[in-house]
């Protein structure tokens, strides 16, 4: 009912008539039965097996897509951003955990259970620490942004010299990526030291999925992909020496960061087609 | 020149006229360039960049189609073994080291440079066993049958009271899957205590691979998969615990072992198509 009453009150505020929307998508924080049009699953919702597609139809009679939030992501970037141009992408998004996007043949994958790409939850290393999805030493524990603020927060305990405090104005609480980031470009040995330490662990996770899949671009998004060559070159410093292919005169795959961001989302839903 | 020369002692042995051949097909042990029909390398028999397909299109005047040896493999299990009926696959082969290829949506998934799908190349143990790609702590590593005959060959010298001294007449190079298994079988503690610790990492690399794919078939190949529910019980229940969609019911990778084993390859590339 919120989405509907929402849709139709944009309509009115711009004066969008119902014959000038060819289609409508939403992004789901959960599992998608696209076909059904069912959310399986969506934790933070609390919805288990809701035929959301057929709610939602009751009141709006124009095409409607259901995509997962992160598919939907890596649709608009791969479309409107980054990948474009390229056939073939995968997309790390450093966030609270890491989610993946994988698109093949210029189409988003889904595996059998439109479950596919849960990159955050390949082990990196073995019996390493407990991953609230059962296993231990998952990707996500050592290279989502929440592990690179926990590791500042715990080099910030023990180095009271570093210019993260004074950023952070003596608040560990105030520590984020666009703080952490600051200490970096300013130098700071302990801010440096704990990006050093990341970005060894994010290289490890990149460089397994690129000899994985080979994909034509690797797009790594989130809020601190936009610290750019900060993260981004020596990110490729350490992968293109890890990669199995790295003298490979055939073709290498390619790295970037983000550009839209958290428009990717609504652009990826918007462009969303049966 | 040998392999022409083979075809046509072969036709002439079988009595089978050109008419009769629709296409011949060939797996090589390398990189190929199949647009080109080049081989780009192929470290067991020196080649670099050479121009397979026309040197045989010399003498052979009816379709020809390379692909690399991993892929005609997987080729043929998905299309007339373990993986009839499916639409997507991974296959997991353990041998020297840990070979890959990936299927979705019915067609083998190359990457940009053809060299998609090294799995055994997958870091689990971050900083583990040194690798020979230049990487620290490959699944290959720890899970290629390799792997196996060296825990094994370990056990084996610290126990002298394992079973495995008198399968192998006291003599640890006849030590090999067969033999290991034989001792497995009969229950031997050494044996099977090397076994867990290998299933174990098993396990790691296979349900990464899930969490990644979501694939309709896991399909597990290699010498020592013949040892079927020996290897293949224990290491779904462990897989069954890891992988993140354990709770999903709208579908779930089934785990085989392979059917063809030696003959896949022959299949598969029997069967390439442009």
């Amino acid at each position: 009912d919120d989405i509907v009453t929402l849709v139709f009150h944009l309509m009115n505020t711009y004066q969008i008539q119902k014959q000038q929307i060819i289609s409508m998508g939403i992004g789901v924080p959960g599992s998608v039965n696209k076909e059904m049009g069912i959310i399986g699953y969506a934790n933070n919702l609390n919805f288990t097996g809701v035929p959301f597609l057929s709610l939602i139809k009751e009141k709006i009679e124009w095409p409607v897509y259901l995509d997962n939030d992160g598919n939907v992501g890596a649709w608009g970037e791969f479309l409107a951003g980054s990948g474009r141009g390229y056939h073939s992408m995968v997309m790390v998004t450093l966030g609270t955990g890491i989610g993946g996007g994988i698109i093949i043949n210029d189409q988003l994958y889904y595996g059998c259970n439109n479950s596919a790409g849960e990159i955050g939850h390949m082990v990196i290393e073995k019996n390493g620490l407990p991953c609230n999805c059962g296993r231990r030493g998952c990707f996500e524990n050592y290279a989502s942004a929440t592990a690179l603020i926990k590791y500042a927060r715990e080099a910030m305990l023990e180095n009271r010299d570093s210019m993260l405090w004074e950023i952070c104005q003596k608040d560990t609480n105030k520590l984020n990526g666009v703080s952490f980031f600051e200490a970096v470009k300013k130098e700071d040995r302990v801010a440096k030291a704990v990006l050093e330490q990341y970005i060894s662990y994010l290289a490890t996770g990149i460089a397994n999925l690129i000899n994985i899949f080979q994909p034509d671009l690797l797009c790594i998004s989130g809020g601190i992909s936009q610290a750019g060559s900060l993260l981004l070159d020596p990110l490729k410093a350490l992968v293109e020496k890890e990669v199995y292919t790295r003298q490979d005169k055939s073709g290498q795959t390619v790295i970037k960061v983000a550009k839209l961001v958290s428009d990717a989302g609504m652009i990826g839903a918007a462009l969303l087609k049966n």
